[in-house]
């Protein structure tokens, strides 16, 4: 009943025979081997790019953290949910990466920026002015951390004001498998097509050991890009090992089947839990936040259920009878056995 | 008619006389000379804090700025109301300086952060966990930018809940002499009796030609700060003038009185314009915020006064019956006459 | 013919079979695992230092970047050789991860830096001036990117001088266990026994992924370091795979195995080579640096050799009969067979 | 007798009286004032520079960095003699400001860049390789720090060698105006008609209190310039007191008569004492570099005379017979009579 994050899991078994036969023999380092060669090339297809620059790192704040410092300025404001991965969990790696640019918080709901609020801190920002930091990229999270989805329209409005704003625009797509199995829309309709000009195509959290694709639409910052991914020491030597997975994972459309199966999962849970729990956010693939009293939630800890409570701060202690709020995150290796061991132990009696 | 800002006025003459004296002959560069010796030690006496080390630089935002990063490691949150100066009209000095440390926002009416909110804040910051940044320093600035004033019990508990959860605390003092004169409590009072740990004391503000002193209560950072202001190139060669103006200045409490002066203008000000205008805040000190209607501001625009809407992206048009808010600041050379002579335009049949 | 770098291998047997075998089920992330916490346990027992603290990340610039920036502050100076990987081939990395330290160039012979070169740079230094950077570590590589070795007995008098001037060690051991099984010592005689205060243990150029252990024999830092590695984007999610692969790694010595192979072929090589052509290092371990003719370069390249010229920029071309510098690095996977082809073309008449 | 440094100095007279003069009345903030317009007119004027940009700071330190930090990503290579202020005295702030590049030294004798060196070191710069940071600008001194004078011809050599290389050029000209006069050139010539791109045009140490104006010959990166001095806490609020006194030092070209009277000075200094003691250096302006025994050092300082040893650190002591270097400066309140009464004292019997 492993519930915490979709990288508690391993990799599935197309991967490892993908990984295991790019061990043979020799290969030159730091992407100059065939297999990130055909990467690059394969990305390109799938996107509908042929003059993106794709570039390889081992974590998503390393990608999210490399894009921004390529987009921003150290005086530069990037706009952001104030609940988004790049402002709450990397411990200040946007900061650390652009020199001290200043992540601005948009307001909106259901961890979703609104295009209202986005006009109007845009409106009221100080380009031009001297003694403010300036408005430099518009980042957005899709799937969102709390689990729901940007529609593609709705990321098209959103970058639509950016750019009018002369803003780029910053996709974390640490679940964008997710979300695109969940929106049926094609790879280039959620990125570029919508306005995305820079995206973090996650696989760590979709069957790979740590390897995620900065994809850069307009290719002008791809030198610049390289230099500050070296500078950080994330220009892997052994290249090959991340190349292959990837390429084994869009190899036959693998990395939707299993993102498919993770929303799958998703689904069967949120069904069986919804008889019993509020749900706090329309699902959007493969996340769900829930709410149970604290009693019950002891209960299935002392179970073995692992899952994390959200925000994990506001949940220190309260009474039995008190909600919690639960986050619940499956993958592409959870089984159903697993989501009906779940549910039946929600089920029990106390 | 100028209000735009307390930095607009020149130097009162005896800070004049005392910066000819200092021109007379030569001086050991970089603070090595007498002046800055015999401020250092005014500064412990005026403060009553014989083991604080006292630094100067030329400007607030550099003060604060040095201040926080002698505070605060890059992976720092600095806690602070989100109209501070530091969050919103420095540039991100605060980020260029700490290395990438964050502002975090703390609510509170009026530009002054509550005690609850601070408290609410702290709790829910993720200390110890890797993925957050750290909680790091607590930001106060009085007169606040709201020109409203913190009393001496309301930094003591600020100061304490900082405290308690390990924070040193900054103070902006850019109108600390206005906020001392109006609270009518000792310079120790109002700084490290109340739990002040880094006072940037400003003198521009309030007569220098650009004087701020970073007194520093705890000397074990003091070296630090030293290497800091001299790698941000803020180590003035010529620094006697730098003295020779803020020895003149806490000579038989010139400060104060140029201080007090303002204030005492502002209140005539609030007096003659009460009947007329909405006042915003509780005026602490040499700052009115007021609200009349934009074609009254256009007008007295246009009779040569100067004053800034506020906060000015909010103003951009509008209606003509449409309420604008103005802010005005007096400062030590403010004169009666200016006063009059603004109120009776404003009063002034259209 | 595979002499490029140690980083063209893959990985052996044992490895792979660890990292299998890691793959099975659900783990916690980012460190929480078993196989962490095993591995922790185990290096301490290898290096006889129950106090350290190890963190696992997957580049060698990340590993001494993250180290040097934990030893150092941004006004730091950094002594080093100045063919030192830090200074030539990490475009900046320690600079960037410290913000903005200098290293500065300690002389020496083959790579080494001497104990007369250190002491008078050191003393030239102009600690406690403010003007001055401020002398903050010293950081050596074993095996010198000559291919030299420092015996223990010359770590340990620089690593003493730099202890007497208050400077911590740093150890850049990329190619460390090639250095140890050349010298014939323990873990602990050429790391903290000779004053290194922090290691970087190289996993990757010796068999692995891309895995580096720092290994902090002070724990005083270490929850700085953790802070530094998150906001760097380097700490791993799926922090299993790393750990697995650096425990079968150290598993029966098998390391050092794969290190004395490396060594072996290396004398081999040499032994090969030695009548025709002008070694330029006494060899310290697995690289050779060998001069040639130009037109011997030509046809070897040709037939399909693999190697670097040394240093690369200054062969951009010349006379086939004028001599270039060929650097040649073997590995734990270069096999008998492709020494023998080397020697052979070699020896070849043209 | 004060030789320490021409920072030891106040100001002229017509500079005191512009500066009383700027104390009138109130006047808007942060160079919005019509003497900084008027500033900028003239500079325009003086470098027959129309489209230039000119911006005012306070010490030459922040000028440097302010600089170069603009023409140089924080990856880049700046080239530079190693004795160049920039390196050696201002404690990191290049690699501060820029977030930390690197200052690659370029040799050449008497602290002058020597035309073949910068050619040989740009060649071997690993420009377009990931793994090195990557050539980015080129930074002169003049005078230089040994007191020399680069010729205008010698500056078009160098910068046009960085030109070639794709490499603006920086000067760092805390005495520009005393190689001015000795040139007997125009500051045209000496500047972007040499070749330079971006001057630091020291006022601090000819005569004025603490200003220095960045003039930035290609206006394309002005904005970006203006962003980073309010970054740094640059951006003077009292603005019209810096412009009031370089409006004036420039007025009916006093800025040159202030050097020209320092360089006479030297001139003087230096042919008195050329029968006793060795110079270290052809003289450029007004810098003296002489060497003669300890004794007579120690038997000058107790007898007031003022002066460095240089460089400090390599005369911390030695016998009385053994020589010393001593760094003699001249500034525009030199007076015959001090020069009078060091080379008396120097010629007294023991």
């Amino acid at each position: 009943m492993f519930f915490a994050s979709d990288n508690t899991s391993g990799l599935p078994p197309r991967i490892w025979e993908a990984l295991r036969r790019a061990n043979d023999g020799f290969a030159p380092g730091y992407g100059a081997d065939t297999l990130t060669t055909r990467l690059r090339t394969r990305i390109r297809e799938v996107f509908e790019a042929p003059k993106a620059e794709i570039y390889l790192v081992t974590t998503g704040s390393a990608a999210n953290a490399l894009a921004l410092a390529t987009l921003t300025p150290p005086w530069g404001a990037i706009y952001c949910h104030k609940l988004a991965h790049i402002e709450v969990d990397e411990c200040g790696a946007p900061e650390f990466y652009t020199g001290g640019a200043k992540l601005v918080h948009v307001d909106g709901a259901d961890g979703k920026i609104s295009p209202a609020a986005l006009t109007a801190t845009l409106g009221a920002a100080g380009r031009g002015n001297v003694h403010n930091v300036q408005p430099s990229a518009l980042s957005l999270t899709n799937l969102t951390e709390c689990g729901t989805r940007y529609t593609v329209s709705e990321i098209t409005e959103l970058a639509a004001i950016a750019h009018a704003h002369g803003l780029p625009v910053h996709l974390d797509g640490a679940r964008f498998a997710n979300a695109l199995v969940a929106e049926g829309c094609s790879p280039a309709d959620m990125s570029w097509r919508a306005g995305v000009d820079m995206l973090v195509l996650g696989g760590t959290k979709n069957g790979l050991m740590g390897v995620e694709a900065v994809v850069i639409f307009d290719p002008a910052r791809a030198w610049e890009f390289q230099l500050r991914r070296k500078r950080a020491g994330h220009l892997w030597s052994k290249h090959r090992f991340l190349a292959a997975q990837m390429l084994a994972w869009l190899e036959g459309g693998l990395w939707l089947d299993l993102a498919r199966h993770a929303n799958d999962m998703a689904a069967r849970l949120e069904a069986g839990l919804a008889p019993h729990a509020q749900m706090l956010f329309a699902r959007g693939g493969n996340m769900i936040f829930a709410r149970w009293p604290r009693a019950l939630h002891t209960r299935m800890q002392a179970a073995g259920a692992q899952y994390y409570l959200w925000p994990d701060t506001e949940h220190l202690d309260g009474p039995p009878e008190a909600p919690v709020s639960a986050r619940l995150v499956t993958s592409w290796s959870t089984r159903e056995a697993q989501v009906g061991e779940f549910l039946a132990l929600m089920h029990q009696p106390d």
